[in-house]
């Protein structure tokens, strides 16, 4: 939970002003997004997101993820839209900080989703990936495969902290992904890190997707595999290959996969493991005791990569043909 | 900041049922409060305010605030009221805890308050005590100035570490306040906590007073204390006598002042000031390192208590007549 700028009250009723709204009506901080502030905010037009970009996020990628979000709204994809001020500008400053005011999206995010959600997952995350490919703006994954090593040093010493053999097994992890990684795969704009807390479904259908500040360029089939890890695991960390099937067979509802797309799906599920195993082991070695934000247990995606390393074939997610 | 308790979706759509006001369309948890959870909540009727209370409200004292909350809200003083679900019923229970959905008050507080704010402050300070006159439920003040000496025992031995001779100052205020205080003057219910950020503002006039959950029975010129001590010094902790004016008559435009009120300020404003010294000296050497919620300089009220104790007349308040 965080709200790492407090905006007082005369300083946003000028910003709110300047945007033809109506008067500001209330405003509060919400204890969601790891990453910025994020205030909802009531005008006489009705309930808005106002966030204030922080740190972690830079400041010239910015463009591109207000720019993709209008993209896609304005391609008919469900996702919360930047408001442009009364003289056309989507990205403004507010008490010292880049800031958005977005669009309110409606609906809730599911804690345990079941088939129909991740059915329902599948189909939408494909009409990203669709509704992404005439965006024609780049950015390039700041969390590829080429990066991992190097993050993966800043902390290598420290990380038997979190499990035994931690860092071995990183390190062998990573040179069969260099060695092996896939790169003549379809590719364009994906989430990156679509969580289920980044879904939001209005009974069983979904509202709309949120939060793009991962968004990037690279294989489409890396989204999959990161909703794999994130969607498809039980709380016990156990693999559920009907929520897999679910997902997949949703996904080729809308968009086909091709058959390299399929064979390479374990390696890029391998790969989508280690990179949140990496940024959850450095933020757990790098956590500060007054943080508002509790750091996420990286173990969690230690045993989906051990889950991941031990399948030999794409029939073991749900689909028949490898 | 806080959210101590997550609610999962699918147990808050099923409470949000009961009520009968539409399908649950969003939630979200807000950084505000420091006793309780709160969440913003979009049903197909409007947006309220789920409040989860936690440890520190006892729960015994949940039926006199939402019964104060409704009987306000029915007399016509604007505030939040608790909406009863379809069985009539109030006070719930949600995720393990009390619970009760409450309506949506826009507005929002004054970061900065000025002169205008103070007199609308005392004008509805006012409001609200006369309207509490005909509530027939009351409540104890349980940090009254019979409790002090036991809330200043449960830290004295570690008082000088917040400011060297603390523990001495404490004891002698205490021992001043409990052979002089008043007790002859005109008592009902009070809020007992009506700092700026509960008050809630749209252009220069009160759309509401919020967070009743330190009310209680007391001298009504005590909630006036607080006030002067919460609304009337500058960021330097210097006094802003025309504040303290406009607040007293403000005040005084709804319900005149008794003359024992008036000359018996100064000692209350001294017991209000002592009251917020010791629960945040009390927070202070008491907070967890991994508090949501950052504990508040007790030092402040130190500073403001020793104005108070230099004030001789209540003319030093602003007013003509002592």
């Amino acid at each position: 939970m965080a709200v790492y700028t407090e905006v007082p009250d005369v300083e946003l009723q000028s910003f709110i002003t300047s945007y033809g709204l109506g008067q500001l009506l209330s405003y509060k901080g919400i204890a969601e997004g790891v990453e910025n502030t994020n205030y909802i905010i009531h005008t006489d037009s009705g309930p808005f997101i106002l966030t204030l970009y922080e740190k972690r996020v830079k400041k010239g990628d910015l463009p591109f993820f207000l720019g993709l979000m209008e993209h896609l709204a304005k391609s008919g994809f469900s996702c919360p839209t930047p408001v442009r001020d009364q003289s056309g500008v989507m990205l403004r400053e507010l008490s010292g900080r880049p800031a958005a005011l977005i669009s309110f999206l409606e609906g809730f995010w599911v804690r345990r989703p079941q088939l129909n959600h991740c059915s329902a997952l599948g189909r939408s995350l494909a009409e990203l990936h669709l509704a992404c490919s005439n965006f024609n703006m780049s950015r390039k994954n700041s969390l590829s495969v080429t990066s991992w090593p190097g993050l993966f040093e800043s902390f290598r010493s420290e990380a038997d902290n979190i499990a035994p053999g931690l860092s071995n097994l990183i390190q062998e992890e990573l040179e069969h992904l260099q060695q092996n990684w896939a790169t003549d795969l379809p590719n364009g704009i994906i989430h990156a890190d679509l969580f289920p807390d980044n879904v939001f479904f209005l009974g069983d259908k979904i509202s709309g997707l949120i939060d793009f500040y991962f968004a990037c360029n690279d294989l489409l089939s890396y989204d999959i595999a990161v909703c794999l890890n994130a969607w498809c695991f039980e709380p016990d960390n156990s693999f559920n290959i009907s929520k897999a099937r679910a997902l997949l067979n949703g996904y080729q509802q809308v968009r086909k996969l091709k058959k390299v797309e399929l064979s390479t799906l374990p390696l890029l599920a391998r790969g989508a493991a280690i990179r949140f195993l990496l940024t959850r082991s450095y933020d757990w070695l790098n956590k500060e005791m007054d943080a508002f934000v509790k750091p996420k247990d990286p173990s969690e995606y230690l045993r989906k990569l051990r889950f991941h390393q031990s399948v030999k074939d794409v029939r073991e997610y749900g689909l028949g043909d490898g």
